[in-house]
């Protein structure tokens, strides 16, 4: 058994566990980042990708946004399409904010190539990973290096960012962790084709046939989704099948959706997931790890942001300033903003899908939620508000100190500049 | 057969039907109100009453709001009580409005008493009333007069202003009429007791008890409701339970929930309820006898309001105009309010109780949902602007010609003067 040592033990190299390296060095704080898989298999790995305006301002403030910007794309707004009809919610006019389209693979790679040339201590493709000790006084991460080597990693913490499947999760015994869970009875197939964009902004089409999501990737590719069984078979589908049930999905006056020889299908379940608590002894749990959100309202790269926010903040506060306040309510802290999120990415999921015990009421209700939410400023404000994101960590004492290096860094996003132009 | 003819024939005396009739008199057109029920009978059924500031300034326009300003309570906000915590509603500050609490048994004595000093035609306990030939030109209401004779009262129009058990809906053929209808599984315990007010605002308290109401009548009478099984016996329940069931779950620091006599206890279904299409031929549906709202969102003697506010100016632009185009498309202008307020009182309903089959992701989301809507300004303003009502009528073109008597006097709910006071 080899044995090393770092100060915090970061379990998972997704976004949230790079993310979280790179804000404990701008700390001063010593890392060790495992990851079992690959970094080719994570960087080929297609996620959805809105950064919130916090997100972009983070990612900004730690000097890895020069791709992002030139890239990625802003979006001031999103269509919600009712039956045929455009419902704008224009969040530069009604908050003063903007969100960025770019795919989270991209960001993992951008975040990637900041840890190398930051010198951070990242492996890929380690496995047999076991927590040991997140009870006591002295954790310790045992794994298997990629040179075979049985490896003994000691550190005063362990952040758990491994994803919904990994092993941080399960290290909080059963009897005192909750899974809060929700599965819906219905998937999105997505699908990515070679064409030109058929809007500048996301469409969320709510139709009788089914919601539908139009996305855009890059000039000339694109990412779409309809809603469908969750167990479908993506094989079972030929091209044209898939672009009736998108175009009669998304049909308007005017509009007309562009086609291309589609490259990927995949059936993508729904499911809601907090795990409580979020922390438990050394360990902390950060994204994926300790919640999985429906797509719809494209929270879950934006909340591991604010988990690994708070959760840095909270590590700096320990060793620079002496004080464990922060730590002790990190879970807490979180979950305040990740249920805030659920519900969020709920709401969008249930307004906007078609259900199948619904009978004409519910159908006739939702329609009229639309209609509501739309034509009230303040219920298209409550909504764009949600989409572009809360503050990534709370304001409250101690979070924000101008004199921390963190406080500095994550006061970025509470500046942020209300526009993301010049941005293309 | 006696044979008598007016220019509207409406069904109903209840406060849909009298403030139609008045509002129409006021356009100086003739009707008829034909009510099953004797007058000391509606009078004397407690019903929840809280006005929207549009009601109110219907009533007000019409010379009846002498009792409801000397009598009625205005309340400028509400409280969200979510597990002891209050989480005020503002809508003084939100949206620049109010309420008015005043029963609605008293805002149809207020209306039967105007109807008598105008001189208007109502008459109370006719029986076996039928509708004829609502399909063609010339339509009646058959019925028996208190004095025994059938009698048959042609008119041009009919309105079905007889509520949800009334017969007008059911004179719209089944193959045409969608009955869109949702039950909820649970019921609200309704008591009337001889206390002080606890508060001075309504508590709509969520709590993991089940969801409870505080609400007030008079400085010696209040009403409460606590959710409970739709099939309950009231008789079931002791005084003491009662007051046990209310305390905890409307526990609070500071907070003592004044006892008192309990002289009045009902179990209330909650029902959704729309009729599909609100119109056909001559017939014209209005209030509960188109629609049923869950008390949640007080919204159901407001729909009233709005129903007839259309109906009337419709009515008045047919017969002084002689144009039909709101008349034609009367049913689908009241339906878009209407089903904002479906959605509305749904809201309110699913956020505020507990749900039987609900596991603990749902629970903790309604928290997060309930944490979201009261920290948001945007979210608290978009349930202030729905409790506190939208515009009785549109503000399209037709409906609001300053030249018709009836635009003047709908013209004074938008105009309204965004505070009730000096109503106590």
């Amino acid at each position: 058994m080899l044995d090393i040592r770092t100060q915090v033990g970061i379990v998972g190299a997704g976004p949230a566990g790079l993310l979280l390296a790179h804000l404990l060095a701008v700390a001063g704080i010593e890392t060790v980042v495992l990851e079992k898989r690959s970094r080719e298999e994570i960087a080929h790995t297609h996620r959805a990708g809105i950064l919130e305006q916090g997100t972009v301002d983070l990612i900004t403030a730690l000097g890895l946004d020069a791709r992002l910007r030139s890239e990625g794309f802003t979006h001031h707004g999103i269509e919600l399409r009712v039956d045929g009809e455009a419902r704008r919610i224009d969040f530069a006019d009604l908050v003063g904010r903007s969100v960025q389209l770019y795919p989270q693979q991209e960001v993992f790679t951008d975040l990637a190539d900041g840890a190398a040339a930051r010198g951070l201590d990242v492996r890929f493709e380690v496995t047999d990973a076991e927590l040991e000790g997140i009870e006591g006084e002295s954790p310790a991460i045992v794994f298997t290096d990629t040179d075979g080597a049985r490896t003994r990693l000691a550190c005063d913490f362990i952040a758990g960012c491994d994803g919904s499947r990994g092993i941080s999760k399960r290290a909080i015994p059963d009897e005192l962790r909750t899974d809060n869970f929700r599965e819906y009875p219905f998937g999105w197939f997505g699908i990515l084709t070679e064409a030109p964009p058929s809007a500048d902004e996301l469409i969320y089409a709510h139709s009788p046939h089914g919601f539908a999501l139009i996305s855009q990737r890059t000039p000339t590719t694109q990412r779409m989704y309809f809603q469908c069984d969750p167990s479908d078979d993506p094989d079972r589908w030929t091209d044209e099948q898939i672009w009736d049930e998108l175009d009669r999905r998304t049909a308007a006056p005017g509009f007309a959706l562009t086609h291309g020889p589609i490259f990927d299908k995949t059936v993508i379940p729904m499911r809601s997931y907090v795990c409580e608590p979020m922390q438990h002894g050394r360990l902390f749990l950060a994204g994926d790890a300790g919640h999985t959100v429906p797509p719809t309202g494209a929270k879950g790269l934006n909340l591991a942001a604010g988990d690994v926010s708070v959760l840095a903040r909270a590590l700096e506060r320990h060793y620079r300033e002496g004080k464990g306040d922060l730590l002790a309510t990190y879970g807490a802290t979180a979950l305040r903003r990740v249920w805030k999120a659920q519900h969020f990415s709920w709401w969008m999921t249930s307004m906007l899908h078609t259900h199948p015990d619904a009978n004409s009421f519910d159908n006739r209700r939702q329609l009229g939620e639309l209609d509501l939410v739309t034509t009230s400023r303040a219920g298209s404000t409550y909504l764009a508000e949600a989409y572009t994101g809360w503050s990534l960590i709370p304001t409250a004492p101690g979070y924000l100190d101008p004199a921390s290096a963190l406080g500095e860094v994550l006061a970025s996003q509470l500046r942020g500049s209300g526009d993301m132009s010049p941005s293309r």
